[in-house]
């Protein structure tokens, strides 16, 4: 099949694009390199089934370009803000880079008649719902801009299924770690432990639990999911049934550093910014029934993230 | 208290105008005029607590003055695109007008410390559960972009509760009718009667039945769950127990206009249109609890509109 990654030179995207070609697919990758970086697919730049466009998503002209000259089977769109504090702050990230570039490829499925979209959404568009999250549950009401962003273009998609005859499966993701992930706790946490190996502040009181899915995992439930569901509006929660909380994280990373007795801080209150949500339960049963299971806990998936970005930085 | 009514020479808006009016608030009207019409606010130009500004609200620089040159206490944000066949075919439409006014509002609102918004969204964002349509059902997937603008409005007023302090009524109509209106199937059945008062084609077999609200019974409901709701986020399906189906609207404009031997031809098939939801079951139980209900049935309320639409053409 062809097929288009957006946001395939981010940290998501890139691992997607390399197993779409493993399993023999074309693909053209588009990604505006805001937050997608070069190094994440220069290891494919050889490669005959693969072809990098350096592309912003929202210019209406390049992209209707990317779609006139390829006649692409499916869509990955995986384009998309992911550092949900910054939307808090400038309104506008959100809403250009994963409500626009949504739309916009939307519009563009229409035109050209692609008809499979795979779509990264996130646990975030179920707010703060004090019960186990099923995709079914409701009502949504995203505390985050990130999450509001997600949601919106969720109910785009499903409208375009309705009206455009376009196979969708959305998929919401939790945290996901691994290499080439760029922001998140852990890296804070490396940061502040590098400059004083003594002392460690914690935003929170350090309970706040999240299940943290590695990313060769969630690469692997995307394809899987898009192989297996055959509703014409897919949707379903990616995760894994463990979870980490955040003392746990910085655990793993004082042990994996070597360190010793670091002295954890913790601000107090049960979250770290305004938009995190503090605890969470997240109902898999449903891509568990299709067939699909994560092979990492959440511990070990943080274990592997904070492993490789400390191989990376002993290199550098 | 001083407020702003976006929409305000729209069918629903000029409306709500003239109730804010006559209980004492100051009323500040913006409308672009492209669905609105000066003519439903005519009456008020020289009520001295009323002021009308023609303006789009996409327009950043204009929106900006009407905040900066006002103190509002309050929004009423009625803009929107009300076609919901429009926008399947011009998908912008939506976007534009019910989903971009929305967020553009609620940086306003941010900027200058506008603490309520009351919403105008639809009981098209619960699209076709086969379920009965209470506040909390789930999963949300609208199947016309209409819905799915709405939704996407309703997730960004949630975040920017949540991010900055804003209390909110998420107001969910069921479909409007009675004076001002501009369209709808009443009309096309008038307009078709009118032309040929023998026979009426009907999309679809006739049993689509949905809920009519009578606009003034809407008003009221706004205003009420606005003063009695205490949430920060408030959302409430706002409608009226009873429905009418296709069918009875057109016996009702049939006997209105009084005319005999009407043959009632049916296309067959149970929707009118892409995007057109056959059944609908609407729990009101929340707003009932509240302490509000609609005045006037379903069935009165179609007569009330009919009976206006028909003594407007006398005149003209």
């Amino acid at each position: 099949m062809k097929i288009l990654v957006t946001g395939g030179a981010g940290f998501i995207g890139s691992h997607l694009c390399d197993t779409l070609i493993s399993q023999g697919h074309q693909v053209v990758c588009v990604d505006d390199l805001s937050l997608g970086r070069e190094e994440n697919i220069k290891h494919n730049s050889r490669t005959p089934d693969f072809l990098f466009i350096k592309l912003d998503i929202n210019n209406a002209e390049e992209l209707e370009k990317v779609f006139s000259d390829n006649r692409f089977d499916c869509v990955f769109h995986m384009a998309a803000n992911s550092d949900i504090q910054m939307g808090a702050t400038y309104l506008s990230v959100d809403l250009e880079k994963t409500f626009m570039t949504t739309f916009n490829v939307l519009e563009k499925m229409k035109v050209h008649g692609v008809k499979q979209l795979v779509f990264a959404s996130s646990s975030a568009i179920y707010g703060e719902l004090d019960t186990v999250l099923s995709e079914d549950v409701g009502p949504l009401f995203p505390i985050s801009f990130y999450g509001a962003a997600k949601l919106s273009a969720e109910a785009y998609i499903s409208a375009a299924c309705e009206n455009f005859g376009i196979q969708a499966w959305i998929m919401r993701f939790p945290n996901i770690v691994g290499e080439r992930s760029t922001h998140g706790a852990m890296f804070d946490f490396i940061n502040r432990l590098t400059e004083n190996p003594a002392e460690l502040t914690i935003l929170g009181d350090g309970t706040q639990i999240k299940p943290y899915l590695y990313v060769a995992d969630l690469v692997d439930a995307l394809i899987y999911a898009w192989s297996h569901a055959t509703d014409q509006l897919n949707f379903f929660n990616v995760g894994v049934e463990s979870a980490t909380d955040v003392t746990t994280i910085a655990e793993i990373i004082v042990e994996e550093m070597g360190l010793k007795d670091v002295s954890l801080k913790y601000t107090g209150g049960d979250r770290g910014w305004v938009g995190d949500v503090p605890h969470f339960r997240y109902d898999l049963s449903k891509i568990h029934k299709l067939g699909w299971k994560a092979k990492r806990s959440s511990d070990e998936a943080m274990r592997l993230a904070v492993c490789a970005e400390l191989a990376k930085r002993s290199v550098n």
